[in-house]
């Protein structure tokens, strides 16, 4: 018997998710809001499409309970609710809503109702926090750890050169929001669009590399004395961004405008979306490309050693499925397949890293991963 | 007995004329809305200051009576309807509101009241007006006229590199509205900010140069084939304001927003203004250039010439007089000296273009510019 799997969000990625779960053989749930993007799905593939209020905790746990197991896909500011909703109802849970909070507050609530749920299951964080988690336990010890991910249209147009593969207010929020980086085992924080670097890509170019706050878990599970995350542009994008938050058009503090009945306030950031946002939209059929990088220095068998992972993913012509929707939702049901057959011990809450500690499993999830057309590549450099 | 002069309005400009005007001993009235602004020129110099409200004709007729010439330095809103008044008060009038309208359409009223009115007598429109119309009356044919020219702030300081010596609003309608050129005896109009081209000046470095709408009265009243106005300022502000204009950041159309009480309209250009205007004032004692360039080529006793005038004025620090005051203050009382002494003939209106074909008519009104500091320096170069 197949498991029953419930897949909660069916907006680009857990519609990729739901698709790709049908097509492995899992009888699959998806539940949303909306009808249209419910219905978006189930004609694709042999799909069940549940209209609810995915805003509402019980529901949640409602459906929860009619499945075996759950992937979470809902914007982030729903994530922490329902994924204690889930864990509540007892039920497995592969969350990729990235929310704002510490996933793993409820760890004790999961041991508790002997669930075990993973969170942070995408691309980065998520197949990042893998092979950092990989890297941490096999060199001794890792010294250094870096991660440069960005999500970009395959033709770049000006002004932009840049398409939002997820919600664009969350892109600008990566653009304002101070990151924290370890630094010597501290925690630092460096103001986001700072420290640009060139990077090059086989096939994809020269990239912009630019901190932002994406260690997440990272920073506080993995004892690696340096570690930072990184955003990946088109050179230019981060110079323009600069100005326009220079400008104050990034801020939330009300600004006093003539307005059609005498003064009135606004939030620039408020303008500035309405503006920009229809720009930063993929068009039907525009592809995208993905990459991510990781990059982990230590000690092996006694040697300095240098481990680079290279990700780069394309939109996919045949399915229509952009490369954001590939690698995030794959990773999702890459895991949910492993979880599936056991291979994720429990119970508890588990950032990716923290998987990565079992032997073999990384390995195991990076073979699901290619199944489904995505592969990391893996090279090995003995350092000086 | 010295001539009595009524400067209309206490703005940078007008204050630079005033000053100007009493120290090579002109009776010097000057008439402003605010106190303020017309107690920081009396409390400077033997000049008489008068607080009249100037939006009003009738004032401005008033006053005119008074005078025996008047210079106009209101904002160019007022310009038309302030040079009716004084034209109809029967008092020579020289004028840089630089107004929007054709001034030269109150040619037949100054006709009939037997004034002389000068208009659109700065450095550009002005001292670019004068040269022109030189070359058009002295090389036969005159085949093409450039005309270069931008106010910058000394220090170049990021994102914007510019301060604006004028109403920043006027800089931005540069920025937006289409720019008209002559090419081949037609005009045509190009998009503002394009065709950008980058030309060193010494002392200064490499500007860049791109459409603007400055042509004006010469358009229509010097038959040369070829000529175009273009604006100058450091490398990347271009870009960065097309950008800026491509976002729909200038637009004044009213766009749909979050409010403090629900939706709300707002229009872009008045939320950039906001933010964007504090940012380029000019700080007190903030050193400014003014860059001017005129090229003109064409057949001067059977040789294929150009000619090329050269304008590079600073910031005074010893009178704490900023160029853009300067230069455009310094053509107007250069201007009206000339007037005083009878060397402009009428009635009549006439931008400076119509008084360029006098003989030595341009070169006595060099001679008092650089008299007060402002230099021009022409060289004559034969084409191959």
């Amino acid at each position: 018997m197949s498991s029953r799997v419930l897949v909660l969000g069916a907006g680009m990625i857990g519609s990729a998710a739901a698709l790709d779960l049908a097509r492995t053989g899992f009888d699959v749930i998806i539940a949303d809001t909306h009808r249209a993007a419910l219905d978006a799905v189930t004609a694709r593939a042999q799909v069940e499409g549940l209209q609810a209020d995915l805003a509402d905790p019980a529901t949640v746990g409602r459906l929860a309970r009619q499945a075996d197991l759950v992937v979470g896909a809902l914007p982030s500011v729903l994530g922490l609710q329902t994924l204690r909703a889930v864990i509540e109802a007892g039920r497995p849970c592969c969350d990729i809503s990235f929310m704002p909070e510490h996933a793993w507050d409820l760890d004790g609530l999961a041991r508790q109702h002997g669930v075990t749920a993973v969170v942070d299951c995408g691309v980065a964080p998520g197949v990042s926090n893998l092979l950092a988690g990989w890297a941490a336990a096999r060199l001794q010890p890792c010294r250094t750890l870096e991660i440069y991910v960005g999500g970009l249209p395959l033709v770049r147009t000006w002004p932009f050169e840049y398409k939002a593969g997820f919600a664009p207010s969350d892109v600008l929020e990566e653009y304002t929001r101070p990151a924290r980086l370890v630094d010597g085992r501290e925690i630092v924080v460096r103001e986001a669009l700072s420290e640009p670097e060139l990077m090059d890509f086989p096939g994809v170019g020269t990239l912009e590399a630019f901190n932002t706050d994406g260690l997440r878990s990272l920073a506080y599970l993995l004892d690696v004395p340096f570690m930072k995350e990184k955003t990946l542009r088109y050179p230019g994008h981060i110079a323009l961004m600069r100005v326009l938050r220079e400008m104050g058009l990034f801020s939330k503090d009300w600004l006093l405008v003539p307005g059609e009945h005498g003064p009135q306030r606004v939030r620039p950031l408020d303008v500035t979306s309405a503006l920009m946002f229809p720009k930063w939209r993929f068009g039907p059929g525009e592809a995208d490309v993905t990459v991510l990088r990781v990059i982990a220095t230590g000690t092996e068998e006694g040697r300095e050693v240098r481990h680079v992972w290279d990700l780069v993913d394309r939109y996919d012509t045949a399915t229509d499925t952009r490369s954001m929707s590939r690698t995030t939702g794959y990773a999702a049901t890459s895991m949910v397949t492993l979880m599936a057959a056991g291979a994720v011990k429990g119970p508890g809450v588990f950032p990716p890293e923290l998987l990565a500690r079992d032997p073999g499993f990384v390995e195991r999830f990076l073979e699901e991963y290619a199944a489904r057309g995505v592969e990391v590549e893996h090279r090995v450099e003995t350092m000086g």
